[in-house]
């Protein structure tokens, strides 16, 4: 049994946004598929300790932002590592209200697709919701960030909540990088930090004293050498 | 509404397989996801009409083989465009057994899956097969095919069954283009069929006569000009 070979399975880069009652919240998914033609339904899974789950279940709506591929991790950040039970994460974005209502994120968005729930699955640790489409639209025609270049490429991880976490994934150890002790974040400095104007190259120690983690806003003593 | 916003939504290109009582079928499918991580699980949508779908409601199991880049349109048409009620399509494909006793296309396979079914829901014209993993492994390194570079770099058409057809897609019209009136395939001069050694801008009637369908295997003679 090798789990990263579930790497190989493809999936995008999602926001996830619903509301109920004149509040509202979004996350980050990728557990996201279209599975029918007639009609269009796409089903996507949602940890149960989300916020946005709670917003979903009462109000029976949801939206997708498809994020393109040039999305920096202060957004994948704001929408994957913070909760909406302490900040509201639209005040800090771009986004247009749905014709069903629920917020769509705009910034860096590739499309996005609204829809209403039609059935939902219990799968343990997630819910599966079943929604089919009442409005789907391109904003640009940017290409779709995948994970695996949000992984590979952006050096992006992911909370233990995710549908995609793997523990292995967590505990490599390469040398001359630091890892973030709030949210996980490594900064490699043959890469750099480009979403905040690092250029590779650049060693931890030189980085500017006001540096922060791109994705959870961490300062640099919130970090380890690893 | 723009429906062919959805083909932002990523997917890869899968063949999906199941049996029962010595008796097995396969076949392509692109809407699958991970959907959990404690445990592994991933969703699979899966057509009424396919006969790969009884065996997986008669044995609770089903096989997943990713495909790489280089799956060549004849491996895809086999599984994508032809009936196991007609053919033994294993009989035509190099294949393994699964440890739970589900065959798996080792053929331009990244990697597979081996799961077993721990729950279902209807979404319709599909059945959606909660899956829970029992084995994945690599089998090489090689990059897994997405479903948009099956579409727009391989020229692959979806059958009208898949959960991603687009009704608006069959009925695009360019010049210089023949389509299959078997299953849709366009043979289009600019590109060629690299898979059947044919070089790009190779005009339809140079074709040799011999020339058959990638995905179906139909003749010249079943194609139309469009």
């Amino acid at each position: 049994m090798n789990i990263d070979a579930l790497f190989s399975l493809n999936c995008g880069m999602y926001i996830i946004s619903s509301g109920y009652n004149g509040k509202h919240n979004g996350m980050i998914i990728n557990a996201l598929v279209q599975v029918t033609a007639f009609p269009n339904q796409i089903i996507a899974s949602v940890n149960k300790e989300s916020l946005t789950l709670e917003y979903i279940e009462k109000s029976g709506l949801f939206n997708i932002t498809v994020l393109d591929k040039d999305a920096p991790l202060q957004l994948i950040g704001l929408f994957g590592f913070q909760t909406g039970k302490k900040i509201d994460k639209f005040s800090k974005t771009q986004f247009i209200s749905g014709k069903n209502g629920i917020p769509i994120v705009t910034e860096h968005t590739v499309s996005y697709v609204e829809t209403k729930v039609v059935s939902k699955l219990d799968a343990g640790t997630h819910v599966l919701f079943l929604g089919e489409v009442l409005e789907s639209e391109f904003l640009t025609q940017e290409e779709p960030m995948t994970y695996n270049y949000y992984r590979d490429v952006k050096g992006g991880k992911v909370p233990r909540t995710a549908a995609t976490f793997h523990p292995e994934e967590a505990d490599k150890v390469e040398i001359e990088r630091h890892r973030c002790t709030v949210c996980g974040y490594i900064y490699d400095s043959r890469y750099g930090d480009p979403d905040s104007g690092i250029d590779c190259g650049i060693l931890f120690k030189d980085l500017p004293e006001d540096w922060v983690c791109p994705i959870c806003g961490a300062g640099k003593d919130k970090f380890v050498k690893i």
